[in-house]
């Protein structure tokens, strides 16, 4: 069980859009570079986090991508509700399960996963921004 | 996030074992058949099941599988631990996340997944155990 990489990688951009100088603007390049992931793989995640309504991009030669919210404001659980393509813990219906209609397994998996994002919602985008670290990424030789 | 197949697979075992009468040996063939699913890959779920100890399998003829303790003993959050190849929830190595080593996001996310299975763990399979359902599958034409 492993958050996808999707999920993974929004949470490395917006650890690092809250972990740069405050205004300024960052490219999906950068990042990608930075974190040496695809570049494709990277614009459509940022374009998810957009949608989502996490960042804000702004078009044009200076443009860029920033946070739409002050970390503080962005709840963990909130990131992997809107970045995993399923919260579903198990797949009944492919190959449909016969046990499905009484099954008393999937509500207990549910409050599982509940659990899971609850615990996640206790803390915000600030609790793991790493403005040091960042910092030093950025002008570390790649 | 999803778990995989694999314990999805165990866990329909576990309940069909937990459900059938008190005694009676099943084989992974009749299982495979109930629940329409790869005689070959529930083969290898019931041999992990065996290992990890959830199962006894006794062959020769008039052999089968059985479970090895009584579904009050055997909590949820065990099964997930002894199947699901991973409970890591992000893999941080491949590629190399430049965050790795001060990562503030893996602790809380392991927290998480602490959660998750502890909230498992509240339950045991005779909770999930589901009598009548399965005798009803039994007479059920295939």
């Amino acid at each position: 069980m492993q958050l996808t990489r999707h999920t993974d990688y929004a949470f490395r951009v917006l650890i690092y859009l809250s972990s740069v100088e405050e205004g300024k603007l960052s490219t999906v390049g950068e990042i990608a570079e930075i974190f040496q992931v695809p570049i494709n793989h990277l614009t459509k995640v940022v374009q998810q986090l957009g949608k989502a309504g996490f960042i804000i991009t702004l078009r044009g030669k200076n443009g860029g991508i920033r946070l739409a919210h002050d970390p503080e404001s962005i709840l963990l659980g909130s990131v992997v509700r809107a970045m995993e393509a399923t919260l579903d813990p198990v797949n009944c219906s492919q190959p449909l399960c016969r046990l499905k209609i009484n099954c008393r397994l999937k509500p207990i998996l549910n409050r599982a996963i509940q659990s899971f994002i609850e615990t996640l919602d206790e803390y915000t985008l600030a609790d793991i921004s790493q403005n040091k670290e960042v910092q030093t990424l950025l002008v570390t030789e790649l």
